[in-house]
This record gives structure tokens, sequence and C-alpha cells, in this order.
């Protein structure tokens, strides 16, 4: 079953700074690459009831596209190199279709 | 500009509750015909980082639409009669892709 792997978030950077910008076009490129990851987009998120300012998703055919997503190198290389020194706060949402 | 309103929630009723099959059921038979409302989904959310379960997702094709279904009787209704009764706790996160 296909899971959709949702990462909303808030970037230490201000808002619509050279930062920011280089961010949200670098992370495309090295996480949509990874096998198994699908349908990879960058969202702003725009609802006022939260802080957090944008949202990646991507979705896995299954469990396995998922570990190998995050097992990746590039991915953890990633998180090691840009997320954690980039971004001020984040929610992680993974979800499955039911209806 | 199309926008995805989304609510993540966790509800008062059990997992796999009837209840929680009822609240699920009734939810998109009722938001889902209000006009504007596009895409209507239902999902599980999986993750172990969130303590939520479900989220509610629709898209709008402008800002008008979105307005117009927030201040719809059937929605202000659902709102105070399920949603305030049913629901443990949720997060709202509005979504407009930019890649």
């Amino acid at each position: 079953m296909s899971i959709q792997h949702t990462v909303v978030f808030r970037l230490v950077h201000p808002e619509g700074s050279v930062e920011e910008q280089a961010f949200l076009d670098a992370a495309p490129g090295i996480l949509a690459s990874i096998p198994g990851v699908q349908n990879f987009a960058v969202a702003r998120q725009v609802s006022a009831k939260s802080t957090l300012t944008h949202q990646f998703s991507m979705t896995f055919a299954d469990q396995d596209g998922y570990d190998g997503y995050n097992n990746h190198p590039e991915h953890v290389a990633f998180v090691a190199n840009r997320w954690g020194a980039e971004v001020a706060e984040f929610q992680e949402y993974d979800f499955v279709g039911i209806a």
C-alpha cells in the first residue's frame, strides 16, 4: 500500500531570503533522486493556525521503499548537513489513504 | 491558485471502535458535498512521530471557495455538533504548491 511521507517545517532563515530559496532549491535535487521516491513536491504552508511555513511531500510504493530512502547515504547526509542546521522546527506525518 | 486544506486529528474514540468508524463514515458525506470542495480524502496517519491518527484533505480552487466552505451552514454545524465532541486533538495545515 502506498505511503505518503510528509514533513512540515520552518527554516531558521527569514522568509524570502536567499538562504531560504537555496534550501528549497537544493532539497528536491538531492532527495527526489533517491531510489523509491515518487511525487516529490514542495509546498508553502499558509494557514495562520500553524507556525510552520513549508512542506516536503513524497510517496513510496511500500515500506521497503520508505526504509530504503531513510537509510540512503544521500538522505542521511542531507539530514546531518542541511536539515539539522537550517530547520528551526518541524513535524512529520505519514499518510495511508482509506477513503 | 489552488489550496489544499488539511486537518490531522485524533478522535476521543478508541482505534477500531464503532464510534470511530461512524465518524469517519459520516464526515465525507457531510463535508465533501459542500460547494467548492474538491478531492476530499480520508487517510490514516501512521508515523510514530505524531500522536495524531487521521487526516482529512480537500482542495479549493481559490480562497473564495475556501471561505465559502468555512462559512457554509453544514460545515459550521459539523464543527459544532461532531468535531468539538469527538476530536481529542488536531492541527490544521493549508498548502499551496511551489515546486
